[in-house]
């Protein structure tokens, strides 16, 4: 690749390995020509660098990528190694996806601490632990909602799920924890989408397949404690077929995209099936307030804020794209961090590999011998090393579940600064893990058993919510 | 183009017009030398015809184009003069549209004299006009539903409209008058299909507009006679929403279909909206029963046979090569040929040129002057010419008209002579006409007035149908 095909990003990028490399190389006394051909290299870059953006190379200050919001490139793409889009997420560094990248790649804004003090301060209550934590890292328009929500206006939640199995994992329980406290909190209604369409378009499986595991997720779901006075669960497959105004925002969607926009977003194919290409237009819908008249009655224009793991984010710049074509105000979103399978922060939790999750079935001995085999640790080989030089929580998965769920943030920091000094072992770190996930996965099951089909069915009605406003 | 990537077709063709020039110049004496190159050029086009269909060349046995029925080449692109997809009819000659090619380029078969007398020995009575002049020319799979017939095997009919305006014309009536007729006779339910989501998608209209033209166009497709107990109509936008086994076979079609598919047969691009992509899908599942578990109870193998202009047969050939891959019949087909514009056969009526058509709504006297200055006249230029030489029916408009609405086979047949012999002055073979159509339109709209809103809501309500077996 030449330099001038480089985007500002790449650019910006290769300035830094070769200011790092020339520093390198300066303490290491090399020779005066290495230096001087690095030098050049430094010089070239910085022309070119100011040729693309029309601004200095200033290290520390990334450029910011102006593409448009319906992203006409392919999200994955990137020159550096993080691949995140819908279907993959992988990275090579043991401490996961370079979030901070991946904001500016994805051109939304940071959770910094003046939006968690905002919501702290609108509340009246400290905010949730995955906004304490930068587990929820990035959004698009919370000031906007905050700003309506202080002036009395209403808004509502909206976040889904692919049904490709029975068998859920704690890191798809993420988004809904999450969520259930946004519903608590804002006192709104809430509805989910359970694309079973999605998973019978891209997965080997048949339609009534694809809907039981709709059904089965959504025990898990309600098993949450969502309020079913404000939540309405749906699968893609029942409501298309039950709701006219659903499948109208659809086709207003679809007249809206080309293939050409769905293949730069999406990296869609000519082979694709056709079902796969205007997909996108159905996870948008839930988006836009008339698509459910029966909470709504009608209206189109209250806002929707969107609770979601980042490798969604290209579905949302799409309709955030369109929202003003049709008429209809764009959707805000919170982005959360992926939940690290057992094997390190380099993937997600997988359904498909057995021994990278921790399934919401699982027994409490299943809980325990998982964590004790499989959670990579950061802790050195022998005890006496780790006493001596300690271990590494940035890349250890036991602490970094515990980032997840352990509540007490006073708890958490010394459980890190045990670790790192070397006073708090592996076995031990592991231990408060288990003892952590072991009630709680166990009072999910119990949660569950209490799900009636009823239940389910109410949830799953579509009918009036309870609305603030 | 150079002979060697002409298809067999185009071939075929060419060696007849080299064929037919060679007898002009022999009749006209012509040079040798002009003659001689004639003959070597014959003589390529054999050996290329011989290699590219393993066949020796015949006058009169055009070669069999044997595409797949996905037609994995564009319909539009034939290398002929006509034109013919569901978005354009046209061509050069003025006697309209050569069919029996286009029977050949489309791998249908013909209506011919066996299949004719068979529909009228299992009905014991006379077909329909349309059948007994051609009007109704090609078919899949008719004798099939035949053989099925006469085992007592229920079929249903499915047809449809695309509803951008509120202005039907006569040419539009032209399935509508014959699915009738298929009704009565075999005693059977229908469906027919109003695909507003389609206009929406393709036109620049609003929802609110496409669901509006439907629901009066519906109207007039009422007012053609359908029997109440035995039609169900459906707009897109409204079924689509109100029944989950519908959604269910689109999403099923829509997982069988690639991009490249829709590519080939309509002609789609990579500009074009993911709507129109994904929308043959739509047109295609109501060609299983199983759409419609209100009628057949979740019956999935009630044989659909659809009457229909040939322009829509690209989307039932796509249905008819997913059918099987997801273990439903294929739909068989009966397909019209196009009713021509008063200007002449060379394209057919279109609703956006008024003086091309007569309109349902058209008053006695509009439809008098439209006759009189618009239909393409076959006769001469003055009356003394025309007594002396006759008039051409083939290519006149007027005449060709009645052979759609008279039902006097013996009365045709007369005014095709005397025209054709001088005997029937223009003037007068239009003054025919009117008098045919005048109360034909009368007679519809009178009809059309008798349409209320409640049975245009019955009409399209889905719900049980009077079923024979």
């Amino acid at each position: 690749m030449t330099a001038s095909t480089k985007t500002p990003m790449e650019l910006y990028q290769s300035l830094n390995e070769v200011g790092e490399k020339i520093r390198t190389l300066k303490t290491a006394n090399a020779e005066k020509a290495e230096i001087e051909a690095a030098l050049q290299l430094l010089l070239k870059l910085k022309v070119d660098y100011k040729g693309a953006t029309g601004q200095d190379y200033q290290a520390g200050s990334p450029p910011a990528e102006n593409m448009d919001e319906s992203g006409n490139r392919s999200i994955a793409d990137g020159a550096d190694d993080d691949t995140v889009d819908p279907w993959n997420v992988s990275t090579t560094s043991a401490k996961g996806v370079d979030y901070d990248k991946l904001i500016v790649r994805f051109g939304s804004s940071k959770i910094d601490k003046e939006l968690v003090d905002r919501i702290e301060k609108v509340l009246g209550q400290k905010p949730h632990r995955f906004l304490r934590r930068g587990i929820f890292f990035s959004h698009r328009d919370m000031h906007q909602v905050l700003d309506a929500y202080e002036k009395q206006k209403a808004f509502y939640l909206y976040t889904g799920r692919g049904p490709s199995s029975e068998a859920m994992h704690m890191g798809h329980l993420i988004p809904f924890i999450f969520t259930k406290w946004l519903q608590d909190v804002f006192d709104i209604p809430l509805v989910i989408q359970m694309t079973d369409d999605e998973k019978y378009l891209w997965k080997d499986l048949t339609l009534e397949q694809c809907h039981h595991y709709a059904v089965e997720n959504a025990k898990d779901i309600i098993a949450c404690g969502f309020d079913i006075n404000k939540t309405f669960i749906f699968s893609d497959l029942d409501y298309m077929g039950s709701s006219p105004e659903f499948y109208r925002n659809v086709v207003k969607i679809q007249k809206h995209v080309t293939f050409n926009q769905v293949k730069g977003i999406f990296g869609f194919t000519e082979s694709d099936c056709i079902g796969k290409i205007s997909f996108p237009a159905i996870q948008a819908a839930p988006s836009f307030s008339n698509s459910f008249p029966q909470i709504f009655g009608g209206k189109q224009d209250v806002q929707c804020l969107i609770p979601c793991a980042i490798d969604q984010d290209p579905y949302f710049r799409m309709t955030r794209d369109v929202a003003p074509r049709i008429g209809y105000p764009k959707p805000a979103l919170l982005h959360s961090t992926f939940f690290p399978a057992l094997q390190g922060a380099q993937t997600k939790m997988s359904a498909s590999d057995a021994n990278s999750s921790i399934f919401l079935t699982d027994t409490p001995k299943q809980i325990k011998n998982k964590v004790n085999k499989h959670a990579f640790s950061g802790g050195k080989d022998t005890v006496e090393e780790h006493r001596q030089h300690g271990g590494d929580p940035d890349v250890d998965v036991s602490f970094m579940y515990l980032t997840f769920f352990l509540e007490d943030d006073e708890q958490l920091e010394k459980i890190k600064q045990d670790y790192r000094s070397g006073a708090l072992l592996t076995g031990e770190l592991k231990k408060i893990l288990i003892d952590t996930l072991q009630p709680m996965i166990s009072e999910h099951q119990e949660r569950r058993t209490q799900v009636t089909d009823e239940m389910v069915q109410q949830f799953m009605t579509p009918r009036p919510l309870n609305f603030r406003y």
